[in-house]
């Protein structure tokens, strides 16, 4: 099959890859559509030393199991289920899991992946393949108001106008808390202008210490240190993206100002398809190209640049 | 009068300094007994910028105000009152506070010591001057139950061995969790077991993931990356020292780990007296040297190495 793999020479597409055999538990998903995300970046870094097929967005059509010939998407952390954290209902953070396109587990840019079957969920009729691919990255942004109670008295900030960025605001504004979204292209934040949500360039941010949460999307070193100059005192800064390397910061105001600071992941599924099946979200304006998966060198080109939001492969046909 | 200073020439003991004038609000308190603070170490090495009579623990006797003759002990935060901050409830955040011997107001390695009255609290005659002088320090520890709920089914792990390190762990035992604290000291530790607590050295830390609770007292940069070995996902960590400079550090397993990370200040005064009235705690056995308020510069140098406890400065007889 085709697939792009990641190695010690570099990212390959490649067409003589053996398809994937299923372990047990696992089903074969002849992948559809699928998203670059900033973790594809910086693993193609070094990030995680991850070497494989990459990818971990995707929408596909289970071939075997439960779901055979139905749209799917599906959760990324593959766990053991029957170790201590697991049975104590923490199965994302199982320390013997496997990421697809992660860790240890072949992604998605490819015509088949394997997925356990557990992972997999539906695809109503109602959403769109191109909408689906991105259930992955918005639970991600559930995973803010899983973790945190909001409030409509909430004042929020989001720091990154990026695709994280776009989505974890889309999901803060649903909880009825006022949220702005800081962040250095005019075109990103026009694009959250226009879908109501308050936008400031970062050059201009003021810090006026009202921020009651702060949402670290920015993907930088120094959006932590930016989070601390507006964070209210005893307010809470939540780190949605992994930041590579050792960005030095002090770390006494988290102490004088009493900030707590929450590390964010992976998020609710089933929440991410419902607000996308009723439209509580908008994300197809976040696409700005659709390749196809044997351009995917340039896709991840396309994306490095800071100007794009997302770019999808598309992988086969319906 | 007699006073501790602090400017640009360093630490000096002055016997020619000017009896403070109270202010509104504020009364006169004749200081009896001081504490040696790990904050006063690292301010004479510049840490806030401050300049003037250092000093925060302390106990006295009020010579005018509602408490005129009896045993007091202060609150170090002298706030507003009036602004948005106050009136939310987050007094001891007050962007125009004062704090005694650290942030534009004189402190208390002094003959007297201004001081807003509504910052005392009458010491009850159950504890003696030399426990009293704890309160400040406890109630910094009783900040941690005060912000994050602590139950008898939590691993807790404290980082620190030092007078902070001690209180947290009696502090944190008193909710029933398991508590245990990890320090290089072995003299501390003994102190530790000898009240009933599990010790270990930190040479033997085994980073084996258990800990749902660890509270960093080590005023080291080494003490978050530290907790980070051996938090369990979705942990908290509780950072209770300010440490000065910019530790290098990577913020990725917060994220990958969904870790906590909660700063945590100044306590609630009235629960650190009543610990100490009804002998929750022991704090007597930290003390170390008692040292005449002249030989200040002699209770610095002993305080700057690792094996000593709590210095007290003894100002004035009661």
């Amino acid at each position: 099959m085709r697939a792009v793999m990641f190695d010690e020479t570099g990212i390959s597409f490649r067409e003589n890859i053996p398809q994937p055999v299923c372990r047990e538990n696992e089903v074969l998903v002849r992948v559809l559509l699928a998203g670059l995300c900033e973790t594809d970046l910086q693993l193609v870094q070094g990030y995680m030393g991850f070497h494989g097929i990459l990818g971990h967005e995707f929408v596909g059509v289970a071939e075997t199991g439960r779901f055979a010939g139905q749209r799917v998407v599906g959760e990324i952390n593959c766990s053991c289920g029957s170790c201590e954290t697991c049975r104590q209902g923490l199965a994302t953070h199982c320390p013997h899991r496997t990421v697809l396109g992660i860790l240890n587990h072949d992604g998605a840019f490819a015509d088949y992946i394997a997925i356990p079957e557990a992972n997999l969920h539906r695809v109503p009729d109602e959403i769109s393949t191109q909408a689906a691919v991105f259930t992955e990255p918005l639970a991600a942004a559930f995973q803010i108001p899983a973790q945190i109670p909001l409030s409509k008295e909430m004042q929020v900030v989001v720091l990154g106008d990026g695709r994280l960025g776009n989505l974890c605001a889309q999901v803060i504004r649903l909880s009825g808390a006022t949220v702005s979204v800081v962040g250095k292209h005019r075109r990103k934040l026009d694009l959250l202008e226009k879908l109501g949500i308050a936008t400031e360039l970062l050059e201009n941010l003021s810090p006026d210490r009202c921020a009651d949460m702060v949402v670290d999307c920015t993907g930088s070193p120094s959006g932590l240190p930016t989070a601390c100059q507006i964070i209210k005192p005893r307010g809470t800064i939540v780190l949605k993206t992994t930041v590579a390397g050792t960005p030095e910061m002090t770390l006494a105001p988290l102490v004088i100002d009493e900030i707590t600071v929450v590390g964010s992941r992976c998020g609710p599924f089933d929440r991410a398809v419902s607000a996308l099946e009723n439209a509580e979200v908008e994300v197809l304006p976040l696409i700005d190209h659709r390749l196809p998966l044997s351009a995917a060198l340039e896709a991840f080109e396309i994306a490095r640049t800071t100007d794009t939001l997302k770019i999808l492969l598309h992988v086969n046909d319906p």
